[in-house]
């Protein structure tokens, strides 16, 4: 019931567009309407729905984040990787999105984002989905 | 079975209160107990739960993001608005809320905000019920 | 069908493990696999997954917040915890967690925290199960 879509990140701070992945395992297992869910098992990364026509917008957030959030800064955690945890935090590991006709049902702009802030490193994600019942 | 809710924004950074709109939908639905999904399919808002009493509060929030996001910096989108990109990031799109005898299941000072940060625009908001299934 | 946890921070700002106490909930009713949610009914308070072998690393977010939203700023809300509220927004209320074989689906290092921003308080966190239902 619960699926996986694999990643491979190749810098340390990267967004992979994962939104083909996702909806191929709503495809497979036939799912027409309710919840998708997309959870990241990982405490240096995360999720975002952002724009997926303009890579620029993407570049702007992760840039955006680093200013907020440096890379080195006056940390208690010696991993040299607190940053990514602090990021992880202010985007989020899980985020849920609907399912109509068999399609995930994102806005125009819209595609679904795997957040590397600790990369290059192999990841996953985990999915479920959970169909829509309708009140008896 | 998704529902829309319309919103128009007056100003570009603006919070509106939709948690009546939201009620409403639970309550035309008939749906008791379960889960209340609100999705944002725009790239350029968001959505929050946050004091719905003293107004006060959105400004507050509404000028911090804009303090850590500022409307121009050195950003590669050329549209003018990477702030309510990240902004929109950082916020999220998406909020889950408990339906418990009918009526959203909101704490004594919460309200459900949608986040206009390129406005004014003309906005729509996603609503998707699940029924609560109890363990068989 | 909602249950609750109960919570007691003893600081302003703190980091609290409450991942066993969900498991608890998850096992005393006997779900077996579907979704976790976990709803913090608060507007200066907020709902985290993060690293939890490591407890600097709670340290580090909560520094970074309080840099970002310090204490002290021009707030117009009147209450003094203006910064509570804009963590609050950025942490997030609600957290979606998958449940495997009757387990919470925590990655490795992954643990769930309850971010007192305006403590010390009595809190508490609603949780409400639901359960996989498959493509019929």
């Amino acid at each position: 019931m619960i699926r996986y879509v694999n990643v491979k990140s190749r810098m340390r701070n990267e967004f992979i567009d994962i939104t083909e992945k996702v909806q191929e395992v709503i495809t497979e297992e036939g799912m027409k309407s309710g919840v998708c869910y997309i959870y990241v098992p990982h405490t240096t990364a995360g999720i975002t729905i952002n724009e997926g026509a303009d890579t620029s917008v993407q570049r702007d957030i992760q840039t955006a984040l680093t200013k907020l959030v440096p890379f080195e800064a006056d940390y208690s955690h010696r991993e040299g990787n607190a940053d990514a945890h602090i990021k992880s935090t202010l985007v989020g590991v899980s985020q849920s999105v609907f399912i109509d006709e068999g399609n995930l049902l994102l806005g125009t702009w819209q595609a679904l984002y795997f957040c590397e802030f600790d990369g290059p490193r192999h990841r996953r994600v985990a999915i479920q989905l959970i169909k829509a019942v309708t009140p008896s």
